[in-house]
């Protein structure tokens, strides 16, 4: 039997102190997947950020937003529904003046119609119950021109138990799929908790950011390379198939 | 050791009399996921036909090229690569003022620019090479305002074995994904037969589709309802990864 969760319904995940520490140490550590192959092939898709105001949704400690204000971006809204978070984040810098924290759920966050020319996420809407919803909002949300980057643990890995089957010594054989149709919520075993994550199909995430109006520019399933697995053969999993979608859709020019 | 394949490099490999003989045995049993699952959900993101010229990529025997006629396109151009497939296309009818049957391999066939208004193709793409190659003829062979909808066996099927990973009583545990990013061509046991396909990522699929300057209206990845299972039991274990990939893009109108 897995033990109860850490966290309860009142605490947001990465509130809990326990969870918190546990995803810090996973953080530090060099040769992450996330630093090597998402953040990289998220980045890459992004527009020029010079002179824009953008939107970072699930910022956690906001790396991405410093970076953002790095590239030259006008003002950067990072959100986070972690408390904890965000004192961290704010405590990294970043020009108060173009960068303003704001402690909300994405699900329930309220963006201003035609204020933003760039929302970007990474790693963070696989927790949004209503996705379709919040791509209509982010399309309101974005200037013509504008552009929607985000990431999120892939379908195929979100479908299941985020565990390779394995060999009688161990060995990883092949990753299991199954139940892939069934959207909702699935408890994952990660960091010592259960963490949510909301499963949905890779055609779920194409028809409701085409349906809010964006035009779907570009589509990634990024792996590690060969140079990077040699580096870090921890990575060599991930050359097997995919952990991340990374999609960029665009709001045409009026 | 499996043993040889049953075509030659000269022979296509539905021209192969034993293989054909097979394939028209399964093509003629009732509740397979093609007809149940495939035609209707790859024919739901056609436009309409009425008044269309229309081409048929992999036509074989003919059935969504005769549907297309009944469903009003003026023209139907309608290719395969097997001689065998063709002949018994054109035994089972069709007006021949408005269906021409064109034998060619895909992957070297000619169209005619701005000379169609829909492009269709049933699991018929993932035998083509160069599939972006393809994408960008058939979207210089598309009018302002039409439409090219595709379906293939879906990525995560043509990646590795097509068999499902089994208990100790034989029971489906898990359909096994790996080698997803090793692009190119899978000898897939099939009917008797090494079948070759040509395995690409989604993203590959979509950004091969978007590179051609048309745009992504629709992904569906369809699966079997629970009344199509309880009426077909043998389609459960389609409800439970994706079999296909299906994808309409649409050129602009001018």
């Amino acid at each position: 039997m897995d033990p109860p969760p850490l966290r309860t319904p009142t605490t947001p995940l990465y509130d809990d102190p326990e969870f918190y520490a546990a995803y810090a140490t996973l953080r530090s550590q060099p040769g992450r997947i996330n630093d090597v192959v998402e953040q990289p092939a998220l980045r890459s898709l992004l527009p020029s950020l010079v002179g824009r105001d953008v939107a970072d949704l699930g910022c956690g400690t906001g790396g991405m937003s410093r970076w953002a204000l790095l590239q030259g971006a006008r003002s950067v809204i990072a959100v986070d529904a972690s408390d904890r978070m965000l004192a961290e984040a704010r405590s990294l810098g970043g020009d108060p003046d173009r960068l303003r924290f704001v402690l909300s759920d994405i699900d329930r966050l309220e963006l201003e119609p035609g204020s933003l020319d760039v929302v970007m996420s990474g790693l963070a809407l696989h927790y949004v119950v209503d996705f379709g919803q919040l791509a209509r909002r982010i399309a309101t949300a974005l200037r013509p021109g504008g552009a929607f980057v985000f990431s999120v643990e892939h379908p195929m890995t979100t479908c299941t138990s985020r565990a390779w089957t394995e060999g009688a010594e161990g060995e990883r054989l092949h990753w299991p799929v199954d139940r892939y149709f069934e959207e909702g919520s699935r408890n994952v075993r990660w960091l010592g908790a259960d963490t949510p994550r909301e499963h949905r199909t890779v055609a779920t995430y194409i028809n409701a950011v085409v349906d809010s109006g964006l035009t779907i520019a570009c589509v990634l399933e990024p792996s590690p390379s060969a140079a990077d697995v040699e580096r870090w053969p921890h990575l060599a999993d991930h050359a097997r198939r995919p952990a991340f979608l990374i999609i960029r859709a665009d709001r045409a020019l009026a």
